[in-house]
């Protein structure tokens, strides 16, 4: 069994282990010899104008599962999240989902039209848009199918594949609400349609209250433009919410009395229960946490000693003020530690550092939430909703530590 | 003169001009005609695995000034402020400055050292290194000399010259008190000597209060390993302090009794005053701010009526509670909106909306950092420091708008 005593920051100092495994596996002597990178001038400063990562880090990409679907313009590729760290998905590695490919937008071509419901339907340009009041907020987009392959149990070895579908950027954009009043809303008005410009035409009912709270017109992304696979030049921003409705290429905004009951509100995104009725308006991707090293892909490759655990957790209700870690499989729980800004509706990062003895262990994770709920098992959300479920997964992860370092993707009971 | 009545939601809303603008530039029809790429299926996702902008923001580019230096190997490369918003700068923009080219790193091969008065000198591997507690932090790093040339007047027409030398990313990295604990500080240590692998092996002395404070051994920048022109695999994280001492491919860490006095503290990186005497060991980066949009590069295009001034604010001392904005060269100064998440050492983003009537402005901000220090005017800068001098010029800045909408670097008395 590891050593339950918690993370300590003076037996981890004193263990002596860090300078042990340097001491025995450096190969160049620092003090005596030059390393290769020392001995000239290395390159100048960048002339494409746009920096990429080192040659070094050529394996960290967004990665498909070649057999999840049958076409690359209706597919999803994955973020990396056992490579990265913090809070902040860089714009490169944000994962992708797209119904009919990437609407490649000219953006002194783009318009956003409002109507319906209004009292002045109205075109905006790009530039209309960038003239409203400017918002700046890091939230997280989730898609609601993240994870749902493992409702059946463990599928995919690794955590880029099992909860990668989520990414976490500062968007910079104008509230919605201060779009539509531009237009003016009828008072039976209740309802919101957003339209994508991409050839689906994605569409999504949202309730006016929702649109008029916290929703966004975002046209940044990490201080940069969109990138086209996120919606350039304008993408809806909603919340908390699932990430399809946060309709990207948004194209048109429609004020109506009631829900439109478009295909992907309808035919798709709605939850399957036991008992064959489907559950619809399932909007709000409620708290999860996940360990992203080690995971299958980012095993332990360095033995027993200081170990640290890092993970992600998030909730559409608000911030994460607490995340527990057990090593055993549930039986012990431990606080985590939360670093760095805690910000509503967006990733927080954990950590947990302890002395692995090398003995295996069972690593799961439990986000809590501002509301007070708490992350369930899979077993506890298929009491509920039934085995042949597929979104809205927010049950608890569990990864095997072997004593060799390897990490497997398991499920226990 | 412009309306001085400052930003009012309601007269934003009901001037109509956003619609009236719209009504009068779309081409197409969004109602009847269907755009070109709505009209068949986009690329798929991403193959290469790692995204990159629009081919319509190609133009968002880090530029050099080519009579600047002499070689691109010791040259700068400057952020695109004027292009960018909210507080992150995208890694790929991130300004680069080198004294002897990138060192380019094989992280397998990557060593740091830690001697002088230790209790034990250690060698650290970066897996070493990632095993101690990580933390997460978003900080600016400013180059003492941005805004250096401006010292005698205005000199370069944009924000990307005047101002880009600064990037605000978020730092994953380990406590520099952590790491030096390990080996264990002599009593008579009070400074240290960081040193970067580079063939410059550019290195300052850092006094042991500041090291062991919040200084950090960082190797993620927004989630992703830092850039190979940003130290790949690691480097020193100085916050609120100048970028020189950020030390970039952190090779050696030497503790010692007193500064070591070395080139890039004594003939570089001090201010010549005007009695001929030199200022040394200017280690903060005092409170000081820009405006970003208005400006040079990025001219009012759409005539008069709502207007976003938008820039960034920022101090080594901590936060910004308050920036102010003038139209009038300092006449009437006006409460900005501080906008997005206040953090310490960290770049702070500002608004500023009004009616623009059309006529000439004079466009300035003014910075408060939370010690109550006000960001200076040049005048007052010169009068202590001389007419010749050149790093931490945090003087502000002055934009000249003309009623055509182009944007002016000026001084005014």
């Amino acid at each position: 069994m590891p050593t339950k005593s918690g993370p300590s920051r003076r037996r981890f100092l004193t263990t002596g282990l860090v300078a042990g495994i340097a001491a025995t596996t450096a190969k160049a002597d620092p003090i005596t010899d030059v390393q290769p990178w020392a001995q000239g001038l290395g390159k100048g400063v960048d002339e494409r104008g746009y920096g990429m990562p080192s040659p070094h880090e050529s394996h960290v990409l967004r990665k498909s599962v070649p057999w999840l679907v049958a076409e690359t313009k209706s597919s999803i590729n994955f973020t990396p999240l056992h490579q990265l760290d913090g809070i902040i998905t860089p714009n490169g590695l944000a994962f992708e989902r797209h119904h009919s490919g990437v609407a490649e937008i000219d953006p002194a071509e783009y318009r956003l039209m409002i109507n319906g419901l209004v009292d002045r339907p109205m075109v905006f340009t790009l530039q209309d848009l960038m003239r409203f009041p400017r918002h700046n907020k890091v939230y997280f987009l989730e898609c609601t199918a993240n994870s749902g392959m493992e409702w059946r149990g463990p599928q995919l070895n690794g955590v880029q594949f099992t909860h990668g579908m989520i990414h976490n950027v500062m968007y910079t954009g104008v509230m919605l609400r201060d779009v539509l009043a531009e237009a003016g809303i009828k008072t039976e008005g209740k309802w919101l349609l957003a339209e994508g410009a991409d050839a689906a035409g994605l569409s999504r009912s949202i309730p006016l209250e929702k649109a008029l709270d916290d929703c966004m017109i975002a046209f940044k992304m990490n201080g940069e433009a969109l990138r086209p696979e996120q919606g350039y030049p304008a993408r809806l921003v909603v919340p908390g919410w699932e990430g399809n409705m946060w309709i990207k290429w948004l194209r048109r905004l429609e004020v109506g009395d009631q829900p439109w009951h478009h295909r992907e509100e309808t035919a798709r995104y709605t939850d399957l229960l036991a008992n064959g009725a489907s559950r619809r308006f399932t909007w709000v991707m409620d708290a999860k946490s996940v360990i992203t090293e080690p995971s299958p892909q980012a095993p332990v490759s360095h033995g027993k000693g200081p170990l640290v655990i890092t993970g992600l957790a998030w909730s559409g209700q608000g911030v994460i003020p607490r995340v527990d870690v057990t090593l055993d499989g549930g039986i012990n729980w431990h606080k985590a530690r939360v670093d760095g800004p805690s910000l509503d509706k967006s990733l927080h990062r954990f950590y947990y550092e302890f002395d692995w003895d090398g003995s295996p262990l069972f690593l799961q994770s439990r986000a809590h939430d501002n509301t007070g709920y708490v992350q369930p098992t899979k077993d506890a959300l298929r009491v509920i909703r039934g085995e042949v479920s597929n979104y809205h997964n927010n049950g608890i992860q569990t990864w095997a530590v072997y004593s060799s370092g390897e990490v497997e993707n398991v499920e226990i009971s």
